[in-house]
């Protein structure tokens, strides 16, 4: 019989329950499948197509099953939670770039001429940076300068 | 007779008016009055107060009045412009975030435990990489972690 | 039993779903079903009634059953998903009428006079055109123009 | 007296005025500052830096100051007019995407892979085809294809 | 067992079915049940509540059972589709209202004085007018003037 | 020197005030120039761009300057005022298509096919319907139907 | 097994299933349980929490169970179905706050100095007066003036 | 030369002015030109079109200008001030119809069958209710039912 | 001449120039006028009728005029500043409202039945606390319990 | 078998429906897994994560099972439920804050200078304050001064 495909919401729930209740980070996940640790987890929880090989690799580690496999597998439609832009741990970026978003369009203006930041052709990371005055999160964007070319 | 101080969006189209007109960059501002360059332009586009030394070191450097060092040493309101946030330029960092926000929440949680990357306690800086496919824009987002701590 | 007729959703859920596993293109379901390809992919998702002929030749390519063939042929409302909007991919054709909108239409205004193009009389076509700077997506809008006419 | 620089919209209104009173077309400013027809109406609205000396030579063409100059040369910040996208000859496009966003985000997939079509690195044109229908606006959108490249 | 009343929006999506299923036309029903046609249309859709009646007719006409009587009679809550407002066929008596629903306010108080026309004694009927140009819709809204009096 | 065209808001809001001091009625001044009654109202309100002859007898008949005839002339952008529409005299017309848009929308597909009325090639007319339980304000929309043409 | 509570909306759909299916007015069930009417009417809608007492003498006249009951028993938290609010019957009232909201402000502070009335200490009713020119809606708003009470 | 007709909010803020520096109430006005209470202080704020030998009386009563007398005599477009209905005086009536607006609406349809309560033909009044609790605030809105007439 | 009353907006924008000039303290106001804290800087702002005496005092004090004082004494709407509520000062206690307003709710009817804390009768205080771990800011609200009382 | 982790909304229904059966009140809980009580409502209301201890506590306390446990542990989403805020119990507080919030910023600059209230380094606390006049309702936010620290 016909079904739909898992939506990617669904696989991604199967991944967080399976990989909470086997103990095992990200860190592990990401590093299975031999993939940068930002793009994991988003991949995973539905924001790009996994190759099929890394998405054979982690329904294998998981124990879970070809559905959530060929879910992974899709071209996403990449739609914000709304909801959860006002979750704190999110929304303290939204506010940081509400406030100097301007200031950082004002000097990609003086740097590289008009243009933008790619968020196509760009990556994200994140790191701890310890700190005496308490340890710091450090988000690194890094994506192509695209100058407008009619 | 008693004025109201001038409103920081019109100290900030000021200053915007004579730095283009005298040809200098928001880096040579920030040169100037020693002060990091991403938090200067938000500073004199109103996003912060500016400490008294530096905002007459601004004005005479551009050649505007005591009303635009007035308006610049204020306490502000930071609102974000709404409309803004669609200009191309800035809309691709909200654009990272919708699709990247979530896996960064996941991180955090993961290295920190439950919290905030700190808005407040925060630095953000912008650099150019150079890259044989395309010079990149490099913004990195630096905050201090806050656990949720009752 | 009466049940109510599929949701075109549903139906495209399924036809998804079903091209997917087979290995099948957009692009050889338009030409199975003799029908233009932007045309065919927008009927199939539920924009627009497929002819009855169609709908079946769809179905039985597919290997889907008669009420996805009913779904098809009903009228649709055609309500556009907000959240997909903000797709990155849909959501550049969206910024494009934001930048270029208001250029479209002093244009249309000066070339044909008080009117529209119209979108109801009207097709899109999508093409790759090689450029050694990069291969180039090309889409055309194809509108009859309608002047106010009282 | 230092004074804020014109806001594009009041260069806008200006240049807009001063065109019909003249009688000039669009068609005959591009071709006077030797610049594609759409990108000068945008740019002249208020959407593109214009470079300095097509800026000077619109602003003598049509009798204007240098203030207007001096607007049209800065760099913009691009707000969509909301208002604006109900105008029916404006709204058209709008209804065309919210009808075949989804399928051409589909078939880009399917001809070039995740990724999008860059509004950035992009052109517009606007033609008339003949038709005994009726006329038709033939609108075509060109831009480079950008994968998401991590 | 006590059960909810079946919502209106599932009776209209029976008698959808199954009138299309049966080949019948809304008009076909309308003479059935002898009421005016666009009532019967809007009053199966779950705009008005049905006399008891009428709803036994519609119901042995199209096959469905008691539960879809049961809910044509009752009492609506006339909640709009928002979504259903932007379907083209739709939109345009909006984008109509928008154009001119000024103008029709500044007549109704020219003719009538202070007022309203009501919309609850009130009519409204469609109809065909063939034109060589292209046959036209034809649609009249007929309510009572209410003026201000208090 | 060169100014901006007057706004058509301004132009309108003129043309209301002398119409009132001098005591004429919309209708007196459609017959003057020779238009229908409710096109008259929409344009002199900024809807629709008037025709120089008209927009010169329009200023002469009622005192005023070139430059409302010269904002009369430009083509508009047609935006709605959305607070308008919460007036009770203008909010009856949209509730009766909260109401009964989807019937209409049933019914036009019925008799004419997929696709819609017109609201470009299209006229409205008010009328007063005398009747013994209190006179009527019926509106006719009469829109060419265009059909779904690919 | 534990279940939750009934939703106080699947509660107020079983009420008013069984109070149409037994030809009980809302005034019965009011006079039955010894409560004001529109205080009955709103809270087995869900708006109030019902004492234990009058919760099973509802399901008791209506043969419902004591889930229904348990439900009725619970503190709701009171959200308006924002919907609804565009019904025509709800909408008057909204409508008619629109024009006189600002009134009544003024005359709560001539009468009562700076305050408001209590929506809390508060009670509603609505009654019926007949009227040579049509039967005429009272609704009667009582509440307790609070004053701004540092 | 001509001026537009001056805005009622403008009108509205001369008499609130006069008003206030003359020590009257909105009763005295409301006795004075023989008018009930509510309907002359929304008139007076621009809700209701005043006749004019009443807006002359005003006018003069409060010494103010024919200008004010014009602007009262016109026809109002009837737009809720949004921001004013989060006032906590007028936002307490809004809380109650979130609350009691159902309620309401099935009373209304028990006592008088398919209808609404016209909020044009219509009237509100206030008054104050000595109370031992606390004096209370007494709104009693009055409107001929209309009934579902096609 | 009449003049309309100073907006309390106004008011406000020369009380802040006034007293940052003049280097004083809110709280130094504030025992001028022998007023609570917060209720001062609100009824400054804005928010709340000042008595005459106190309106006074504060114009004498900072050197301001009679128009100042009349817009104090007058009666505000008190309309929420929407963009302020996203300042980040602002924000932290929305932000607490949407994490822990369902557990106030709790246990305000845990603790006192069903009802509200006033919002009215209330008042607000804000003091530092010394902390090792970094000062805190406390803002206590304190309002009178309400309870549903029909 | 894999099945998602219970959402913390489910969770919460259950742990409601036990509490509200078993006759518990919330301060019993708190007490019982010796937390403090606003936390304790908040966490099982879904707002914070609970540890293992305390979720095994609550669960065994309420006769509930593992899977309510489980999702107790993780870490939340912390979405405001939109629809709560205008509950009558709780959209008093967010009504303070509209009027209170900007001088409550003004107070916190005063007195910390530029920064915020930490709504992570943050508790709360709500009690019963005895007053003749009626008793009171008091709650306390408590957080951490967060200096803007580049």
């Amino acid at each position: 019989m016909t079904t739909p495909i898992m939506p990617k919401s669904d696989a991604a729930d199967l991944i967080v329950a399976a990989r909470i209740r086997q103990g095992l980070t990200w860190a592990t996940i990401a590093d299975k499948i031999d993939a940068p640790l930002v793009w994991t987890v988003a991949a995973l929880l539905g924001k790009h197509p996994v190759p099929a090989d890394k998405a054979t690799a982690v329904v294998e580690m998981l124990g879970l099953g070809e559905g959530v496999a060929e879910s992974l597998r899709q071209q996403p439609t990449r739609t914000p939670d709304e909801a959860a832009t006002s979750d704190p741990t999110i929304y303290r970026f939204y506010e940081a770039l509400d406030v100097y978003g301007p200031a950082l369009k004002e000097l990609i203006h003086e740097e590289f001429g008009d243009g933008i930041m790619s968020a196509i052709n760009f990556k994200v990371d994140i790191s701890r940076r310890a700190d005496p005055g308490g340890d710091r999160v450090v988000v690194t964007f890094d994506g192509k300068f695209l100058d407008y070319n009619w």
